[in-house]
């Protein structure tokens, strides 16, 4: 369906398609609101899906934009029923919805996919959800730069250049530590020049896009929805908008049944959402971030009192992890399903793992994990935590290491 | 349909299903031979594996052995339309088959997955294919050492153990240079020990998987088959099995067409197949691997002589390209597609362009190029390929910067 305009989620005021994210009102954050939909028989809409792209393109009804040229985007990568990780927990069902496979190896491709092929293209759609669309665009990825150890960093990802295009990092001694200082710059350069930044005054339109890891769960359970959720908060707007996927195909009757059990996961580190949650607060007090998990790290999240109230009223949780428990959920995700997630991965196993100790999960139910990005960017981490032999290539010297290391030959 | 027995490439001579890959008679590499089958509907084929799970075990009738437990398996990843790439290059229509999304980035998770979770389970098919299911089975991965500057290393896959298994590399100082020292070094630990190497002794069902490549791509075009394929050979193993998926599914009617042209793609550094067609011969001298294409780095390639005569009787070629095409290779991908490859996809993507530009490639010719690896794992070779600029969090030192490097503000 169309987008119609942009609506304050507090006080409901509404304003055009344009770069804008806070209400002029109430200060309040934006959505999109679309057209309302006219009543479609759920096989018909389901048989539109089944025979669109193998991309998160298939699902651009429930999207704010069309198919962009050139179909790269990320999407439909594999929901992976992991029955070892849940022996090892003692559970009957446990899926990893694995974004790792995503062109970046991140579920951002998700949210910045339309974004970034924008030149060239300017259909009607397009046009009506962004009023300057023949604005040049950039690729201007902005990041806190590596941190010295005993914490993570994160790796320059060069693909995300294109031609002309310029990667801004912040100094190394810098004050720039987390995404908050980021997003803060960016904030400024946004109203300084007129600029739309897809994670800041493009916000509304960008996070859209996270409703796709729940379409997909659905279409890849059989159409079905799972009992419970386990994923990653950092400003909670994925963690939202995945209920947000599923309350749509709900109310369009693609699928049957009510929204899962939500259950948020951060590390102790940067915590204001599970804090809040714990202090029975519904609002969450800014933090300084000091984690392993710097994917996770935004100290004052902007969805944060949503992620509380979705969390609450599905009958679940926003629980922390430390960072050693965060390192134990990147390995025990490795041995048990071959996945090897970056430090937010190893965040939300870590909380899968607490629920399941702690008895919070009903044996019974489907639980689905979201695993939002990929190992290999945070190596560092995973340093030290596994054993290697080097060896000649010659039958002596192998035959040395195996009694040394107890490989039976 | 089921496995029947091993059988000689070369003269003929059939062995039952067991752990052995070279024949007796005339030292020829065996292959697996299956069992005639029925005469099946193409249409009802076509269904069964649409019905099938999303991972490459929907094509379990044609692989040696069934879906093991715990479907963690890859396949079924991306096939992009790379329109961008393909107007750069003058081509009309160009795909990128992206087995950097399989679950350990690599299109290795198509040959290695039934063998890495064998243990608990001993189906009748499985244990036809392997008469020692009961085994057990270690995760061993044998890698040469990483290799000073200026070449790449290959990274420790970290996610490839699990529980108690163990990683055996050669000295740095050792005279294991590349995958030959390695090979020979398993080839006489098998031998000695009756041990099962999935490279070595195994390798006649173990190369089967590289089937599912051709099938995923026939699927992804709507039932299509491509006119032309680009592929990197390192063994030949790769690049003869995914003409043998193409033919299979010719035999039985699931397609209709001819096979494709076959373009081989090595490095200058490691091109004992590009030599040898280059000169004629329908045989390859081994070479000692020099490149940074440490992936394809085999010198005396094993399925060298059938991955020549494929390229002939299709009437493509085998072209090698030099480390700096391939470095142009993987920029010139991840400008044009946002996929970043590792060296053996750029080796890929040089010889792509070699074609292109040589004018070997109609302009209304369908091509499929296949990345068989992500780049995150030879990030040395892209050092120093990219600009980064780090500032300070405010808006001044963001303007400063600006002013610099021309990011029109």
């Amino acid at each position: 369906m169309p987008p119609e305009s942009l609506r304050c989620k507090e006080c409901k005021e509404t304003y055009p398609l344009e770069a804008r994210y806070v209400c002029e009102r109430c200060f309040g954050p934006l959505e999109v609101l679309y057209s309302p939909r006219p009543q479609t028989d759920p096989a018909e809409l389901r048989r539109r899906i089944q025979a669109g792209p193998h991309s998160l393109w298939r699902y651009a009804d429930f999207l704010p934009v069309a198919n962009p040229r050139g179909d790269t985007a990320g999407g439909l990568d594999p929901l992976l029923r992991a029955d070892r990780l849940a022996e090892q927990l003692g559970l009957r069902e446990v899926w990893i919805k694995n974004d790792a496979a995503n062109p970046t190896h991140s579920f951002k491709d998700r949210v910045v996919s339309w974004h970034s092929r924008e030149r060239g293209n300017s259909g009607s759609r397009r046009s009506r959800a962004r009023p300057r669309a023949t604005w040049p665009t950039r690729s201007l990825p902005m990041r806190p730069p590596r941190v010295s150890s005993p914490t993570c960093s994160s790796r320059p990802t060069w693909r995300s250049r294109r031609s002309g295009h310029r990667r801004v990092r912040h100094q190394p001694d810098g004050r720039a530590r987390n995404y908050d200082d980021v997003n803060r710059l960016c904030t400024e350069i946004s109203a300084d020049y007129d600029w739309a930044f897809v994670n800041i005054n493009m916000r509304p339109y960008y996070s859209e896009g996270s409703k796709t890891l729940a379409f997909e769960t659905v279409e890849q359970l059989g159409w079905a929805i799972p009992d419970r959720v386990v994923c990653p908060i950092a400003s909670g707007s994925l963690f939202t908008k995945i209920a947000r996927g599923f309350e749509e195909w709900l109310e369009v009757g693609l699928i049957e049944g009510s929204l899962p059990t939500f259950n948020g996961a951060q590390a102790t580190g940067c915590s204001p959402v599970a804090t809040a949650f714990q202090e029975g607060n519904d609002f969450c007090r800014p933090v300084k971030p000091d984690t392993i998990a710097k994917s996770l790290a935004i100290g004052n999240p902007a969805d944060g009192p949503y992620a509380l109230d979705l969390a609450r009223r599905t009958g679940g949780t926003v629980d922390a992890v430390s960072d050693d428990e965060i390192r134990d959920g990147i390995q025990l995700l490795a041995r048990s399903t071959g996945i090897f997630t970056e430090t937010a991965g190893g965040v939300t196993v870590a909380v899968l793992r607490k629920l399941a100790e702690r008895g919070d999960i009903d044996p019974s139910e489907r639980v689905v994990a979201y695993i939002t990005g990929e190992g290999l960017k945070t190596l560092d981490c995973a340093r030290g935590t596994f054993e290697t032999w080097e060896i000649e290539p010659t039958l002596a010297s192998f035959e040395q290491a195996s009694d040394r290391v107890g490989v039976a030959a």
